[in-house]
């Protein structure tokens, strides 16, 4: 049922713990599904694509792959899995994409939609938070582990009325929705750009810094009240900023990390395997945002200023 | 020329890498020196103790050696020199000493010697800060790599002016001056633990999270903005505490720094040991003072809670 002609057609960029989880789940539930895949390529060609999750493995053979976006054939919707410590050769692969698909940014952070909107055109370009604990664990192998829901809108009222089709988010959605996957069409991205970075900034950083997984960051005192400081500051940061989350929204959270499964957060992985850390994306740009708005987030500054510290002396 | 009648008689509780340096130091000059030596007392018996200074080595034996404060001939002053993770055990370390001999601490911190008062008098309670780069390397063996300068005084004009001898500290200071040690005796005790502060709290903490040297944390931006940051709160605390540090003392301290020599913190050395480390003494007894003072010293909480973290998960 490859290729049906209801469902849109995706082509997804970075085939990793996010991009390959919901690549796989959308090319299984019969979504016409292209993978832009760069290690990995020969590899995934041969032997196509792994994904385990809760209760199943789903093996893709063979999957439409190419390793440079120029390759791709036309398709309508653009994954941007990535991660954003490669943004710098995000644009050049955007334009090098067939015909004008829309972009979809399922990156960390806050401002890549209008940056890419100033280039690609208003109405171009939606954003996604996800949900998702995933790693990736062999070449084109993702192991998922738990959740994986998406919050996903337009940048701005803006964006929507100038969009083709306003309601594309609600097409992806019903597609992801065959896939079993839930999207929830929001009215504003930027809150909720501004509520998940209230998880990634304590979660994110804290695990690199003090060498820790979601579990133990929740079963110790001391770590659980400087989350609870840390997401205090980021909610007055986003406050600055217009984007009023309140205080309960923080002990949510921290609820629903003491249930998830311990979990190593991707930063962390990063940083045990030498990578590049997320850090202009998760600290850097919220903390411009809300200094611009006039909030200094301090508590945020200062893992920024750690993480960096610790990036420069074992990343490569 | 021990024991010669102008000089005190001292005895030294604690001898690690600070009261190690001081009175072996003293007793090469010819005091009267008492050491008490908890683990290493057969050791030092039998061997004696051992400085490597700049340039020169010491070696003293035999010494005056007790293993308990019960034991210790008559003296005039007690150096206390232990870590204050060891302080549950003081008073009573005190209480055995023989007649009434006045208590100078020389551990970090605040508001132990107010404490100290409440128990043996006002008047009976000296402090002092010690600048010094030196660690215990074996048994009874110091090394001392930089610096070793003191300020001493009284807590309060009150403590001088109910003391025997209100002068005692110049008569401390003339022999510690005879060991070649400089020792400053300054009117406001409380100022210069803050000041003492601004270097501890920054350099101690952040060379155990961010698991590096004083040279390290100097030559990287990120550690530096961050140390100036830290000392700009630990300033703030001070000033709320009545206690004004101009801001440019924040950079001589950073600057004198940059031109030590590579040093691990005490902290640092004792996370690496595994030992308990002195956050309440350094961390938490500010921070309460600052916060009933009504500054509350964001930055250094999170050091705080960072430090706590990391000593349940990795020190006994």
């Amino acid at each position: 049922m490859a290729g049906s002609p209801s469902l849109l057609r995706y082509a997804i960029l970075g085939t990793g713990a996010l991009g390959g989880y919901y690549g796989i789940s959308l090319a299984a539930a019969g979504c016409d599904v292209q993978f832009v895949v760069r290690s990995d390529f020969d590899y995934v060609r041969q032997h196509g694509l792994k994904l385990d999750t809760i209760g199943k493995s789903i093996h893709l053979s063979p999957v439409k792959v190419v390793s440079k976006t120029s390759q791709l054939a036309p398709f309508d919707v653009l994954i941007i899995a990535t991660k954003t410590t490669s943004n710098h050769h995000l644009v050049e692969q955007i334009e090098a994409c067939p015909g004008s698909p829309t972009l979809v940014v399922l990156q960390n952070g806050i401002g890549i939609e209008q940056e890419l909107e100033s280039l690609f055109g208003l109405g171009k370009v939606l954003g996604g938070c996800c949900f998702l604990c995933s790693n990736k664990v062999g070449p084109g192998h993702i192991q998922h582990l738990d959740k994986g829901h998406i919050t996903l809108g337009w940048p701005s009222d803006q964006a929507a009325a100038a969009a083709a089709d306003r309601d594309l988010p609600s097409r992806i959605a019903a597609d992801f929705g065959i896939a079993g996957i839930k999207v929830q069409v929001i009215p504003d991205l930027l809150l909720a750009r501004w509520q998940k970075l209230m998880w990634n900034i304590p979660y994110n950083g804290l695990s690199v810094i003090l060498n820790a997984s979601t579990a133990e960051l929740m079963n110790d005192d001391n770590s659980v009240r400087l989350v609870r400081e840390v997401m205090q500051d980021v909610r007055m940061g986003a406050e600055a900023c217009g984007k009023v989350i309140p205080a309960s929204f923080a002990d949510a959270l921290m609820e629903q990390t003491r249930n998830m499964v311990p979990y190593d957060s991707s930063m962390r992985l990063d940083f045990r395997a030498g990578r590049s850390l997320e850090i202009d994306a998760i600290y850097g740009r919220p903390l411009r945002a809300a200094a611009s708005a006039g909030y200094r987030m301090k508590l945020v500054e200062t893992l920024h200023e750690q993480l960096s510290y610790l990036q420069n002396k074992y990343c490569k």
